[in-house]
């Protein structure tokens, strides 16, 4: 599987992205799911994976092939974030057809999901979560986040701990955490992480990969689980005598 | 939806539950999924149910049916746990059969998921899931605890917490942190919460309902919640640049 997490705060855009893909159980690897691209001076996208690795790929192959040659299109032409959300949807939907009846066949399921986020010069920056039906969703002030994948694990701390005045260091510690546990108790989410950050107008990404054996990401992980069993102590002791209808 | 916890410690067993039902989003209701059966001085089970409330109410009704009447059968006669495991899926696929062509001519589903947990005297406690399907899987002591439903949102803390060495008032926070969380995260689950605990051989259960407006309910949320944002802001501050490969 997958988890791949967006927030979108008043100062900029959070992406965080596991690596871990599976066919089975026996066939676990790792592929980059958080793609960076800019075509333009006046615009940057991010665009984070979910769902069927080869669909993705050919859908990441059509983008880089309307961005190449003399005249590109796409990404690169597009006029508003909302266009570049449907176009991606439009090349999802198209690559899923191409192949849905030969996966019918075997019970596979070409289907995937993504989010797409970044800024377009005279637009305010935003994030969307573009359906396997090719139409999206923004995140929306209430809720600045959009998670593809196995988004239940972690969703909690999303929840209670994101708002768009969250500063992005602390709206990166949140989707440290809400990463962590998703993999810690799901096997098919894992290390190496990545992490890019987008802060509003600047027209660039600050990138990075958290390796499984970085000591930060021991570090984080031992913290968490100490606040959490920590958290678990200091409920108080309920006796079934007391509550008794 | 529904979420059950089962846990099986060396000192007893801790069932928890939540009430909530839901038939599309405008039609949420409060029913028990928490049953105890106690129909002979040697034995007592707790039966939990998640899936078709239908279908886990007329096994209910089929249960009771067997352990009426002059000469009980069911429960009140198997020799073993794993057999009461047996026999309620036996009960479950006969109901989930019984309804299922009417119910798939509206997309519907009459399947359900059961834990079983009790003791018979001569045996030790034990927790069984019983799947759709009839056939069951009990806890081990690697991992002493199963659960139903909504899974996923309050799996972590099960998998970081829970020891069949936990006494069984540290097992009763776990669980309801794990209850809470999912609650919090998904508005399927619910309360009120029922909750029972058995110690070992003592062939009683003592039984409690922690109300949605109970003191206690709100201090639980309020002090969980304080404790992940607190392991939230205690996470190691990120800089991408750190980690550019």
């Amino acid at each position: 599987m997958t988890y791949c997490i967006a927030l979108r705060l008043d100062e900029g855009l959070v992406f965080l992205a596991d690596t871990r893909t599976n066919s089975g159980v026996d066939n676990i690897s790792t592929f980059r799911k958080l793609h960076v691209f800019c075509p333009a001076p006046d615009r940057v996208f991010v665009l984070q994976s979910a769902g069927n690795l080869a669909s993705t790929q050919q859908v990441l192959d059509r983008i880089e092939q309307d961005l190449s040659g003399p005249n590109p299109t796409g990404l690169a032409t597009v006029s508003h974030l909302f266009d570049a959300a449907l176009y991606v949807g439009g090349l999802s939907t198209e690559v899923a057809a191409q192949h849905r009846d030969s996966l019918a066949r075997v019970g596979a399921d070409g289907r995937s999901s993504f989010i797409l986020g970044g800024q377009i010069a005279g637009e305010r920056p935003d994030i969307f979560l573009v359906y396997p039906e090719g139409n999206y969703i923004r995140a929306s002030d209430d809720r600045p986040f959009l998670q593809i994948g196995e988004t239940k694990y972690g969703k909690l701390v999303l929840d209670l701990a994101v708002q768009s005045r969250a500063n992005i260091e602390l709206a990166t510690k949140i989707a440290l955490s809400s990463m962590i546990s998703t993999a810690r108790a799901n096997l098919s989410v894992g290390p190496p992480y990545d992490l890019a950050i987008y802060r509003n107008g600047s027209f660039e990404l600050d990138e990075g990969r958290i390796e499984p054996d970085s000591p930060v990401l021991s570090q984080m992980l031992g913290g968490w689980i100490a606040h959490l069993l920590a958290g678990v102590r200091d409920l108080p002791t309920i006796d079934p005598a007391d509550f008794r209808s």
